[in-house]
């Protein structure tokens, strides 16, 4: 009777053991159609150019450079573009005699934080993504975009834009000359006086020259007309730039006519504490020097007439019929991972900071010693954003060559292999020189690295 | 004796299907190992840009419409936008009385073409993708890009490249200005005359009004000035449009000066016949036209004289600091997929031709019967591109009204519902309008209909 049962048992068995079988071959069924009826629909033309994405930038570089998609191609895969001084096929060679950098305000210091949040801060575009010239918003503009901005203003606290206008450029820049437009008399007898105060950047005055229009000149700068009388003050249009560039001081206009522009590129927290929101006229900010996406050339003014709102429209539409939609989108993604990271540790404002602070630090403390430099005096501020008094951590350090010999002091940093921007460029005299502290960690090392042996010599020197 | 074989073969049986569940586990195991080592690595930061993208293009918007990733949000969700004359959630509602819009250039015809070919034409951005002001070129250009523009030159034949200089733009329309600017004389006592020949684009003359440059002015239709002398040819800039928007007609200069900007805008296969590669000082072409990604703002110039070349560089780096290095990743995608496709089925001119020629042959079979309206006149051609004659296919129908009380034709048109644009803009008179034929089929359908009821009520009035 054992047989039976046996029998019977082993067929109960069986029977489990199938049981077991199938659903474990139904788990695998199960298993790959939910990923590959889950995940294929979910990933399905999007995957091909995902993974490339993925796989130019797992290319090695070092930790001296990157690779992208657009990059030059060898053999059929980008190659690696090293940061300056650093070069071979992984940019793991580290180039002897090579001048240390500091001359552009390109804001690769904000590059790690942005790979540090690669899940969220990615985009997709279809190839039909948003082909028409128009877009969500009038005026060429993504109204998910524009209030998104007003929410990054008012999380951050550095400007009002309540029942302002807001307007898009290809970087601040296009919209520099733009308000220039817009400012401008429209049939005055005299064109519109264009200044600003020195140290200043130099696009203002090279724009003004360049585009050279019958409604505005450029009349150099503020000191030359702080004896003009109020009426005459209708005629001039001011550049204000608050932090300055390249001197990282907050600013106030010096003539204070009713026409001003306040370009506040760096008001933001990695650069300057944050006394209050600005609350002027027209205001200029840029992606550039917020999340570091100078490639992308996006900036926008935040504007309060209406009129002078129109006119910079009008202009933005015959210049370039508005600011490319597919950086609109990027960007949009970038200023949410800032807005959802807030005030945390993935804060960009916290990374940028301290990043910056830092480098401030270490430069100040190798000058600090010398007798030949110095820089321009910044001081710890309360700001509103930290809510706390912090550290100075401006974009530039303004350095002054003090021996009277030394009248070129961008030369006497070149003969030092140093690139340096010399201060005639920003109408401050060659006594004066800007070194950009907001590059990649590899151009402030080797600044610092040299600052500290030019500044060592000097200590021989005076043995 | 049954039993124990009974169960050894249960035993052995067991051990089978044990074998088959645990290889069957096995299996699963890999499998799912071999999905999320494989594949997780693969896509691992762009997943989720990934699925967002897809499930946003998956939103069923009823074929008259499709929401975007930046599409205003309810519930957190992009809503559709629907085309013209189409409304509701899911763009299902058809409005009645909506005039169809046949007015601007929009290239949305081209649309289906990309969501055809969405696998291989989609880019993934991560967060860090090139950040710099630099990229690979000098003067903010991808060099990658500005090959394979010549390499679709080249393929296409439409243009010759070979020693040129190549510069990009945020459209053609920031290079119009930019070439304007690049032609006219430095110094000179008078301006250049900036002129071009009715009917023109009328965004030639409203750049250099608005820009209103010292250096340049407009002066009007080329008809004005053909009895100039030769010596004074050399203070004028001449913009050729060919094909000619609004007609549609391949064209010469008008005066034959040195100083001679060739528009090709539309010197593609879609719109004309090729008969021979553009071979000019300075062409000019963009890239709204060409993939239909208006949105995009891209164009460039294929300049011979390099001081020319010289002084337009200069405009874009002071205007914009060049173009969007976002955009000029999607651009590359996109002529990367036109160049890959190109000649076959999947061909973009096939595509585009096939369409546009669809089209202008409905709508002149429904007006040929007409009294009361006519259209340019247009024969089928030899292009050396489809190495074949075919039949015309302009972007845009440009309509006469005959009759001698139609002084208004854009009137006439508007009040059966039909928006155009009136040939005023052209500086060619009221009695022509323009008719766009690149637009969405939705927009085309209802201007078909429009115009055949339009027609129809005339043949009723002549009984």
């Amino acid at each position: 009777m054992e047989g039976p049962k046996g029998k019977g048992g082993g067929h109960v068995h069986r029977l489990k053991l199938l049981h077991l079988f199938f659903s474990s071959l139904f788990l695998n069924v199960l298993f790959s159609s939910y990923l590959f009826l889950s995940h294929r629909p979910y990933l399905d033309w999007s995957r091909a150019a995902a993974a490339e994405a993925e796989l130019v930038a797992a290319i090695f570089c070092s930790g001296h450079g990157r690779a992208y998609l657009d990059g030059i191609l060898v053999d059929g895969v980008p190659t690696c573009e090293c940061n300056t001084c650093y070069a071979g096929a992984n940019c793991s060679q580290l180039l002897p005699d090579c001048p240390a950098d500091a001359d552009s305000g390109d804001p690769l210091f904000l590059e790690p934080y942005w790979q540090h949040h690669a899940g969220s801060s990615a985009v997709v575009f279809s190839g039909w993504h948003r082909m028409s010239y128009r877009t969500t918003g009038d005026n060429f503009i993504s109204l998910e975009l524009e209030k998104h901005i007003r929410l990054l203003h008012e999380a951050v606290g550095n400007a009002v834009t309540d029942g302002r206008f807001i307007i898009f450029g290809s970087g601040s820049t296009q919209l520099l000359n733009a308000l220039v437009y817009a400012l401008s008399p429209e049939n005055a007898s005299t064109p519109a006086s264009v200044v600003a105060s020195a140290p200043y950047y130099a696009l203002y005055k090279m724009q003004t020259e360049v585009f050279d229009g019958r409604e505005y000149e450029w009349k150099g700068i503020t000191s030359k007309w702080v004896n003009t009388s109020v009426s005459s003050m209708e005629n001039f249009i001011e550049f204000v730039t608050s932090p300055n560039n390249p001197d990282g001081r907050l600013r106030q206009s010096v003539l204070g006519g009713p026409f001003i522009i306040y370009d506040h590129a760096y008001y933001w927290p990695h650069y300057t504490a944050i006394p209050a929101p600005a609350d002027e006229d027209v205001m200029i900010f840029t992606d550039s020097k917020l999340s570091g996406h100078a490639s992308s050339r996006f900036g926008w003014a935040v504007i309060k007439d209406e009129r002078v709102y129109q006119k910079a429209t009008e202009y933005m539409g015959v210049n370039t019929m508005g600011v490319s939609r597919d950086t609109q989108l990027r960007v949009l993604k970038l200023i949410k991972v800032m807005l959802a990271e807030m005030r945390g540790e993935g804060g960009i404002f916290e990374f940028g900071y301290e990043t910056i602070a830092e480098r401030w630090s270490k430069l100040s403390k190798a000058i600090s010693s010398s007798h030949r430099f110095s820089l321009q005096q910044l001081s710890p501020q309360y700001c509103t954003y930290f809510k706390k008094i912090r550290d100075p951590s401006p974009a530039y350090a303004w350095l002054k060559c003090e021996m009277e010999e030394d009248v070129d002091c961008s030369a006497v940093l070149s003969e030092a292999g140093i690139i340096s921007r010399t201060g005639t460029v920003f109408e401050a005299g060659s006594r004066y020189t800007r070194l950009s502290l907001i590059k990649t960690q590899d151009d402030f090392d080797l600044l610092l690295q040299r600052m500290e042996a030019l500044v060592s010599k000097e200590d021989i020197a005076s043995f």
